[in-house]
């Protein structure tokens, strides 16, 4: 291995490697909850029923508390986390302290609960940077009340609602005829089809490293292979308490629930499912690629140990038939003979040759 | 390995390899439903009862409409899907929005759903294709109504049905004499079975690919093994989510389900616990393959490598004989003795043999 | 390696490996139903109350019809499978179609059902081949209806059954006082204990193939470590569904099983859960065992390699000294010395010796 | 490997290995229950109340047959198995055949029955071997009935009653103020409390050999791995079983029991579920032990691999300089020059010194 | 290996290794529960209801009584375990013998009991030992009664309790006007936030341990992964038991908990469980590690291997062109000629030369 390669190799990791496992392991949800203050917070709010609908932007948060008063479906969406700005809004429409603490944590295991007169969903948005190969997680929080649905986004320059928006402005859209419950499984819905989005992108990176597995198998391999593991950990912690969040709701009996969109949010429960066994068929397909990979660095090296190993051997007939003739002895048979020094060059040229067949035939390379 | 070997090899998996994980990761069954529209549609439509039966293939969609309406049960079967047949069926049907979605989406989790009045199994036909030694799903969605069942396939081409149109054919047949829930489960049934087909397939390569280890273990047996991996994660994506829905048929309470026919659907239910314990000793075998595989090779490298490690070992020492009589000292003893040469060329046998004999004892090689 | 060791080693898998792979994969209940007509086929009634009993042979299924009628328990045992014989008793039996398709159908998994008024359970008795040293398996179907047990085997040569032939005999015997669930269970418990002696011979084999572990661990112990993995197939293939069968039976509220027997049927159940468990451990000690395998062959090949770099890397001194008196330099000292030769021999002896104390000391050997 | 080692290597697994493996599969409850009569039988009673106790040995069954028909509690211990003093016992008692059959069975997976008026629990009392470091068995039965307790042992020359016994004595002790529930308590937890003592040898076995492991991890190590993943089978066999048996007393409803006893109870099942616990631990970490050791076993043989290959290494300039001025041409450069022998020697040690230089610098030893 | 490396690899297992896992093996929670009596008891008492606070010492556990009868809330905090002081304590209380035992006891799985009228709850706290770099246990005991909360802990020296202090001394503080469950879930709370606080520490040495294993993966490495292994074991054995324990608590009917404290009780439920799945992929990512370790060390041995063996290899020719212009033939080719020596020695670079660039066009190296 050449330096240049080596440093490559040194380098790697320190992109990869123990930052990201930083990343993955310093999860701690209760003990030091200092979440920085969002720079930008931006408050939008649709109002809608069937037949109209209002969109605007809010600067304060105190400006959309006159919601639940009135016959609209009210979705506030909040980007960006400011705890003043959480507290009030919570606290306008009556949200159990302990669930603005929730809000406000980071690093939240995705849940579920039913709270006092609101049903709370807490799951992250997963995106994949594709400057850095990795999965990365941003918490959102889904209250849905009576008539309202709260949202809180951590990131204001992410996003995945725009569809939703758009079919809000199109009158008799059937999510402008539906209640709050509608619009929280549409929120729900857009996510977990997001999840996909994210997969697509960790399978695309599940591909390339297995071509350049078959193709090379370099250090550099494992390095990805164990960075795609990984990011795997990333995707299964989110999805499986999804499922249980999901799972949680269908079988809720709250009333802000109507039955007949149950069937909606056991619709979502089946993708996240399907998302689910998909992560573990990308669990054995990169188990299966490092089983390739340790198989061919093994072939690699064999091959060319082999190769030494043989060389050397062919040789060495040679070095003792040099030594016998060169040997001072006064007697030396054929040493006076005009063809002596061919004969015994002969043998040396000979007997590897002769090895060489026998080890052909053997099938040893 | 020779050049024409190496090129072998790197061909192989550009075969096998990336492309079989391209096509089992990209599985999004939400973000982009943009299902190609099938090129050729065909529509057939038996209607029956014990004493008659009628079979007519319909140029549209709007044809097939009426058969709710009489006494007969009616298959309606859809070989190949576009978005406006499906819908103009459905909606005549009345079958509600999200299950036209799941038909017409693709890549589906097998999930079984009870929507107002009719019973909705998606699942996935499997074929295994001979050229390319690899599993392909065309995905099916059957509608079990009051009267009637509509069959959606994708490809018009295949299909593993007409052993039941040649029951339905039969006066008096069984299938004849009963009501749409047992047409329903006799094209689960059929699937199932088919299932059964497509392991015996993957089971002959397993054979095979186990019968080229244990002959040759060329690292064309690690490309196939996990080939294999990864057909089996085809398998048992589609059986376990399939032994759900049966299970959700057997428990469902449907009126659309006569008690008496419970049994049958209890059968076919046996048959994909089968199949999925079936996979789990596919699993346990190429495992247990591979153990093969990568014991041979090693075996093998072990046994050149030894054999060369052996030639060298003792060729030595007479390499060393043959340097100490090629001293040039003044003195050294025999060496104008008349049968010098000999002894030390004799001593340059001797010792080789000694040490072989001396390794064979201690059951070197 | 030798070539017959070569050989041997290649015929090996040919006897053992693939043809039994090909047995326990090409398992398919239902598409090719081809069951060959037994050539012999032997039914044997028992007839008997606490006080009489009545045993005979006879020719044709039409002559054990009668059999219902009477207040005796009845015991017909069809040995050998044909499709009237089957058929014939069934239908007089009033046995539900699709009980007569398990009956005559081949691979089925393990089950229980209760059907109409009967109680159907079909299960595999295992016999131990000690020539092919594999699991051998023979469906058994047993019916349990009131007054009457009908059992199906399919091979008229081998029975398990003779003990519970002699207990029927004895008068007052409590077979003789119970009822035909008591029978039926006598038969269940006499396949489950029978699975015990099966699971000794295999057992036996697992200490044979570990003692050739120990002392040689050559390749023909990894051929039996993999066929002892899938002899442990089959057996975990039959125990698992046997106990849900068992338990399945327990679980019934069906009439034709008494109270008081319940904790028969639970001994029997103990003892499959036994079985099952101690497969499990028969899986830890072969997987144990392969560890142990693959250890002894790394082992020995180490020694090998070991010794052989040792030996030349000993002699590796003699010939640089040899080499350096060889030169063909003018001045050389020592060279018209008395003792040149014979300290430069010393030298090429004291360096290896040196050498060989240094590395024993480093405990390398 | 001297041969002195190599001896006590296949000495040892004699030892160990297969006889241990035979102990532990062949197990088999039902078919072959020839339980050798006890030579030597004790029978123990003790009768006491709140207020008084009377504790005689009895020489022959019949002599306690009476203890039911008092007010008295009474526990009758028999140490050591004859079928007839089992049988008249456990018949002037009432005890169902069948219990009479599973005290006298052998190697019975450990279980809990209630049948007719009695609580039946079978079980191992696990002793630790000292001399063969491995783990024993004996079958105790605790029968729980009306104001009486029987235990059977096998073994008359071993019991861990003895505290209880003690306890017995003490008037006003609380043993001696509840009924005979609390007894079959006592007996139960004086079990499972032994459970920990041999899972403490087990334990100090593991420590022994991680000890091992780490200072010389030689073949002897893996052998002992091997018997303790072996021992460990032993226990989890028995602690799974009793933790559901020490669950189903809890769970019962029968009259045998008190209520406020249920918590005494609890308080044992706590302890069983922690040696399981346990028992899994171990697992671990005799998992990570057998990593260890083969990374040593590997690390060591590299090490002396490595030492070899770069002194062979070293040497082979050495060996080319002495055969380039060890030729024959007329005109060699600096072949007649006063140094020339000692610039071709000086290079002979320069050029190794410098490529160890070198290797050092790549870190390469 | 240099001798100094060879001894610190020796000394560290002995630092890490051996006691540790003695440590985590030695668990008998019945056996011999001979606590060592605390040298050091403190008993502090808190006395609160919403509007006033009393915090007070005391000296004797005799004044610690009266607390139960007044209408505070009284926290009673017992630093240290002398079992007189328990009992004392516990008897006044009523509290049962059973729960006494248990406090007492050592090494005790995590468990909850409701027994008579008190909840009682038994767990770990755990501290990471920055010296020893390992997770250490102190058991704490929890009672909640009736207005009263006892917690006992084993060490004087170290507790988690302070911020409850704290918060118990502001007026108004919800802590206040809460019950004595509230109290109860407070140090739950406090004991399992301070888990993730430990495993953040454990994460830490996991990068380190990463970082090295990257950068040099030398055998120091695997030890660390080892003992890294055995944390956690300690932490998963504690995580699990304490899941159930809380579900216990919210499964709950007892009196002693409110209603509206439910779901206080459910978040540190949602904490346990995130901190359960967090140790699972901690166990993933140092799974990974080993599997990059081995690689790592692996590649490094072949990296070395490969260089000597072509450096062996390459100067084999070179020794066969010297050996045979050694030979002492009278005719040679080229011996007198002028540039003989310059040819022979020619060939000697040239022929490596070629060899060099023929397996760098190989990729060898």
């Amino acid at each position: 291995m050449s330096p240049q390669k080596y440093l490559r190799y040194l380098m790697l990791p320190s992109l990869f490697g123990t930052d990201r496992t930083k990343e993955i392991l310093q999860v701690n949800p209760t003990v030091i909850p200092q979440r920085e203050e969002a720079k930008e917070v931006k408050i939008f709010v649709h109002e809608y029923n069937a037949s109209s609908i209002q969109e605007y932007g809010v600067e304060s948060a105190l400006e959309c508390l006159h919601c639940q008063d009135n016959d609209y479906v009210s979705w506030i969406n909040i980007d960006g986390l400011r705890k003043n700005d959480v507290e009030t809004i919570c606290n306008g429409y009556g949200i159990h302290p302990l669930v603005i603490e929730d809000i406000l944590s980071i690093n939240q295991r995705p849940k579920m609960d039913e709270v006092d007169n609101i049903l709370f969903c807490l799951l992250n948005m997963l995106y994949f940077n594709e400057q850095k190969k990795s999965v990365e997680t941003e918490q959102i929080s889904i209250i849905l009340g009576k008539n309202f649905v709260l949202s809180f986004q951590e990131d204001a320059s992410r996003d995945v609602f725009p569809p939703i928006r758009t079919r809000l402005k199109i009158n008799n859209a059937k999510i402008r005829q539906r209640g709050a419950d509608y619009l929280c499984y549409s929120l729900l819905d857009m996510i977990v089809d997001n999840y996909f989005i994210v997969m697509e992108k960790v399978g695309e990176q599940i591909e390339i490293v297995e071509e350049e597995v078959v193709r090379s198998s370099n250090t550099r391999s494992l390095a990805r292979i164990n960075q795609l593991r990984k990011e795997l950990i990333v995707l299964k912690r989110n999805f499986a308490p999804v499922r249980d969040l999901l799972n949680g709701i269908i079988r809720s009996e709250s009333e802000l629930l109507e039955d007949r969109h149950t069937k909606y949010y056991k619709d979502v429960y089946d993708h996240i499912v399907q998302a689910y066994d998909l992560s573990e068929n990308y669990r054995d397909i990169i188990m299966s690629m490092q089983d390739l990979y340790l198989n061919n660095v093994n072939l690699r090296m064999n091959e060319v140990m082999k190769v030494m190993a043989i060389v050397t051997c062919l040789l060495a007939p040679a070095t003792v038939i040099g030594g016998i003739f060169g040997m001072n002895f006064d007697i030396i048979p054929y040493i006076h003979n005009r063809w002596g020094f061919f004969i015994a060059v002969g043998l040396m040229l000979l007997i590897p040759l002769w090895m060489l067949y026998f080890f052909r035939k053997r099938g040893w390379f």
